[in-house]
């Protein structure tokens, strides 16, 4: 099982691909097919940039399944299964498990926001980790729930024997730094933001989980290496070729643009599920040069 | 049927009692039946103080149908159906309309935040209400979705003739004037903030949708016949008199809070389903004054 | 001396003349003879929208001098001598007090934000309080400090002697509510959002420091009236009359766009000190339309 | 002149000895002696940290000249001059030049933050860098000022002939980056947060001034050394012992927790000036033992 090595390396969050606003499980494989080709450390289905807020319990469950019958057993293959009730949580968790996941990856809850203190997050996890047959990965990220999880929750947390890491989104490295000293050895620190890479994995995250992975899997494994042996100026080369893309499928144009750079490298991103639109076609010209730029031999 | 009638007046938003993490339908009949009797102008089924986010569809089901079961024709049943994706959302609110509901109450979608803007959020609306069967209430309540509806983007929708109101639970009579001035004549404007209510209907809010009413409903009916017959001082009273539990229920306790005075005044509130936790000992104490303090005769 | 007459009405937070950054006292004085015969109970020299964080204390002790001289004794004569320490906002608050002003009005101070708590709050006005040897305003604008006094701490604040007031600029009518019913009674409550001054009078506010007093006071003095008799429908239209120009001289074009707006109204409005910069002739133009449209007769 | 040399290494922004309120000249001669003869490469005078904004320009004026006599020629001796208009920022910058400083460093004016856009920045930080006699040093410090100067902006400034650095105090490692990669080579880059200090040095920062730098300037120095020697493990070593006072000086007691941190070391700290209040006895107490820590021979 995937789940005895540490949680270190690049992950791709990867996308759903919708036709007609049903999705394409065809199109699905095929992207994971060229994934699984790559120096991803492993793939994460059904996270924010897999729309799962989008996708009901049927078809998340079609995803996994796919997913687990085309992604090789010796890579880590982790299923966003968060829900706004502990109690689907843990059924989704379950489910997910069932279907032979490594682990899963579970963003805080975030509805009634002003309820999701510290002792309320420590109590969820505490229960989804018991009650979970694989291992759990806490997911910080505020830009979309919110809330936010202090570095001393996760460290505290970091302590249960089901919990084997946490991706924050935050791209605050002291952040990365505080979790990193704080929480027990060996425990995955995943950094979730691009522009952060280069200085997150400098002070100490085991890895990174990030849109950019779902196009250059392999400039990003590039630049981690770079960092594990000390060739800062290479790593810092590719940190700025990384920058432009960054920018288009986070801030600017999100998962949309996100979709839109994968069909620029010949993968199936397509269009996402509404109330998400594509963007427009000026943006998915801009995206196609920055893909362009990323890809050509460096 | 209750849609002919102008959106007016104050509503309860209804919580949802459970029993071992299960829901009680006999507790939630027959909190229905206590409101059925008092001044109320209808209730909201499955809102955010239904803890909606935090049932699954059939127990959503459910819910509706004992409601519907229990409560009276001539007042208003309103179903909240907003779901993340616009699929969902419509399958809810046909789901809801086949069970008899009024109307329906959207929350604006949000977990993708940067991208619900302006235009996503018109098209998102005009998609739902084309489809629903059922009158259509937008709904905006920025402190549990991180997401606006500016004034002019509820004028324009108000143009739908399939959006009957909306209610904002922003509590910026600002706001809530822009939305008066800007909708179209006989567009409900509900506010959703008790400790503006006051003001709130003075500057032409025609009702309002506040946890209060789910325990004093006829303390609020009577400040909004203060305000339509021009009694101020009593209005202001009446005002001031509901200040401290509307804290309670609201910044400072949320959902736990409005439970645990329900379970003060002789209803069922009960405990929440996790993540969200009951309130202490020490909050019930207080709660329970204030209750005790706002019911008392006048 | 006007400070024995209770804190109520409309004030004009007149503005400060410049020609070639430096002040022009006698355009100043001319708009203040023409203040004079309006319905103003009173000006703020030295406010927010006087440009005081913009002048240094011989320029403040000059526009102060000047308004003495031409300012009628029968109203309010209020100067803004608030500075960043306490040491400082005493001398300031000394000098103008030697230079006949019925009172002051004092900002929270706010560089270092975060050490500016409740208490520092209560101990920094307590101080000043007691020194100064007229009246002292409290003057909350969170917008310009980035902090904020709760209206406990103003409720506590009003039972000091020598502290006849309050001007909250949040145009959060909750927060107007609070304060009238926290402070002690006779306590002046001035809203400074102009958007929110029908609602905020409603709820018990006793006047407003408002732009739009500089270029249309009698307006607002009408619309205090209207309030005043429970003439409600008047009152909400003189409301609606008000909020474009609000808008340009608050959040849209701010001191530029107040100065702009005085200029179309026959008074000097001007250029504002660098690093403020006149508005654009585009948006000149709209506000001279603004004006008009204000001023017209009704 | 120092101004000759790169902007580069480890700069204390040194405080300001008060005793009864009044500048205690010798304390601060005492405390700059000994910033001598340390790794420091030159201290900021009348930054943040100095209480600036709390002091008139007399006693500005005063600190420089003491600091002129006291501070070697040929380390770097900064005066901050950043006032809210931009005439009273000039005239600052004319009298520390002529005092004898090597540059100024001029905060973004900040009071009217609406106003204070790129546009506004752009044109201030060239009209004071055009009249300023010594080199310009931008500074953005955001949790004082409400305002950000993005990284673009400062990029653009970065060509005026007579600007040559900036402070950025904001902590975010990606805006580091961003300056680094878009300012003009050989432009100063200072990070102003402690807990970002290793990963801002390590993509590129050319230095820091930051409180621990007043308390333990040689670590803080040890540290950027051995980032420019590639020995990470001991720069990452140096970053956790700096981190529990970096929190002390920073968000939990500010300017107070940073003198009593002096006091704790030998230096004179004293009270700061109202409305800023020294810390409790107990928070003394907790910074003595985190500086006894900090300065125990490794």
């Amino acid at each position: 099982m995937a789940s005895d090595r540490p949680l270190r390396g690049i992950f791709a969050p990867v996308t759903t691909p919708f036709r007609s606003e049903e999705i394409d499980l065809a199109a699905f494989s095929a992207n994971l097919r060229h994934y699984a080709s790559t120096a991803l450390a492993g793939i994460v289905v059904l996270g924010s940039n897999g729309e799962a807020p989008l996708l009901d319990d049927d078809e998340s469950d079609a995803l996994i399944e796919t997913a687990r019958g085309v992604w090789p057993e010796g890579k880590w293959l982790i299923a966003g299964t968060g829900r706004e009730s502990q109690r689907a949580t843990i059924a989704a968790t379950a489910r997910a498990a069932a279907r032979g996941v490594d682990a899963v990856m579970v963003r805080t809850p975030s509805f009634y926001k002003a309820r999701v203190n510290a002792e309320a997050m420590t109590a969820f996890y505490a229960a989804v980790a018991d009650a979970s047959p694989v291992p759990v990965i806490l997911y910080n990220v505020t830009m979309f729930t919110g809330v936010n999880m202090a570095p001393d929750t996760a460290a505290r947390l970091s302590t249960h024997p089901n919990i084997v890491g946490i991706k924050d989104s935050g791209g605050d490295v002291t952040v990365i730094s505080d979790l990193v000293a704080g929480c027990r050895p060996g425990f995955g620190v995943l950094a979730g933001s691009t522009s952060a890479l280069y200085a997150s994995l400098v002070v100490g995250a085991t890895g990174a989980t990030i849109g950019p992975a779902d196009i250059a899997p392999d400039v990003c494994a590039a630049l981690m290496t770079a960092v594990e042996a000390q060739r800062h100026d290479a790593a810092r080369r590719l940190q700025l070729r990384l920058m432009p893309i960054a920018k288009s499928v986070g801030a600017l144009y999100g998962i949309p643009g996100l979709k839109a750079a994968m069909d620029a490298c010949g993968l199936t991103g397509g269009p996402p599920r509404p109330p998400l639109r594509a963007v427009s076609a000026d943006a998915a010209a801009l995206i196609r040069e920055q893909v362009a730029a990323l890809l050509q031999p460096a």
